[in-house]
């Protein structure tokens, strides 16, 4: 049997700490190519550069492993890898790993869950990966043992259809981690707070900070599972339908009969 | 009873078409503020502004309507309109009216629909409006019609809790329009083909470009009801567990026992 192609983003940039752990692990697994942006793209959440081109260059930053480099957001990554480099769905991608945790409502807001997101809508197994350590020092190594369990669990019993990885990791040495869990993404946000400032022009300008507030107190959480020193896996979709408000709003909302009368009033005006 | 306080915005920038045909709309049900992009944002998805600073600069584009423009991203001005200029939630955020659609898949690429989430995520009511016609000239009343029927019942009937609205408009005059549609987002995506170029000094670059591709035969989706003449509101989540793969993951991984394997040999090494 070949062995499994295998794409590799994140949304740190190409030459992040985080990536060349991530790589690392699965060069055991099969045929790797490196696509990430050639500088940091946190927060991108799910952008696409729709109104400037994009640039692909190949690097060598990861010895063997064919590596390039791209100017766009991760999703762009994603896409571009599939249509200029793979010319084909590779049967795998892997994000991360993020220096910081995607775990609640990060995953909105992320560059490395986004990357993966669009693997996944695309039918490719997608793991996003993700330490709660924002330094450069941090210690993968934890999080690598995990990584590699998790793929080989995503190799042999597959992701169910229509969903993808998110995988948040505590910043514990390996001895203190418990294990992993399945969980739910925790109920939380963030409270913004705009740092302002006044430039040497005597103009204001603002630098987005926050608290993240968790009122969540489910112990089928990613954020408990993480406190309480588990690796979390939640199962993320991309079909956004709140189904239970279809049903709500066609009952209590007053758009049906109304809308026949509108009808009327149109044509009749 | 006071006036409900309703922040407008966009993805398309303040200066668009479609964010004035919204506000006509929305001045008669309360006071409105607008709060936009100072440039066009499409395609830029739940991104926020980590790396630079904002700015945010009171203009004159709306008569009497206070009006802001905001040097960052959809999501951004939700935020800096929240902590800098309301000092509080407002009672409605209204998003668009968007050039072109956000139907299906597209509400995951959508500046206008993640302004809309990152309201609902801080708990405002929110409903993001798209029409399926790119062109400046687009002829927004059909629209206005039916965004006047959505609010109403949005002040009377409310929106499910952890939902927000997508609601698109097909590119129809209103005699045309059969009335709306609850749906659910359909299973689609786009395959993108990058345009490559050559540029005067001998390197390739990449226009993202791709043919969205439906294959959801559901009469239940949004571009099901967009293609038979009516207007779709999706309710959205942001909840993106998908709880069924959950327990499937749980009964089809072979996770438990192997990390409790595995502690032990980390604890022996």
């Amino acid at each position: 049997m070949s062995k499994p192609l295998i794409l590799v983003t994140n949304d740190d940039g190409i030459v992040s700490p985080g990536i060349k752990a991530l790589v690392e692990v699965m060069t055991k697994f099969g045929d790797v190519t490196v696509v990430a942006p050639d500088s940091p793209q946190s927060g991108m959440g799910h952008a696409i550069t729709i109104h400037d081109p994009l640039r692909l260059q190949k690097v060598n930053v990861f010895g063997d492993v064919p590596s390039y480099q791209c100017s766009g957001t991760p999703v762009d990554c994603v896409k571009i890898a599939i249509d200029k480099i793979f010319h084909r769905k590779p049967d795998l991608c892997v994000s991360g790993i993020n220096h910081g945790s995607n775990a609640s409502i990060n995953v909105i807001y992320s560059g490395t869950m986004s990357a993966a997101m669009e693997a996944a809508i695309d039918g490719i197994p997608a793991v996003g990966f993700s330490l709660l350590d924002f330094s450069f020092d941090a210690d993968f190594k934890p999080a690598q043992v995990y990584i590699e369990k998790i793929i080989a669990n995503v190799l042999k019993g597959g992701i169910p259809k229509d969903s993808l990885l998110n995988v948040n990791f505590p910043k514990l040495p390996s001895s203190k981690i418990k294990g992993m869990k399945i969980c739910r993404q925790a109920t939380a946000k963030w409270e913004e707070e705009f740092d302002e400032r006044i430039d040497p022009n005597g103009k204001a300008y603002y630098w987005l900070t926050g608290n993240f507030v968790n009122k969540d107190q489910g112990e089928d959480t990613d954020i408990w599972a993480l406190e309480n020193g588990y690796v979390s896996i939640v199962p993320v979709q991309f079909d956004l339908t709140h189904y239970h408000a279809i049903s709500y709003i066609n009952q209590n909302w007053d758009i049906h009969e109304k809308m026949m009368d509108k009808k009327i009033d149109i044509k009749k005006s």
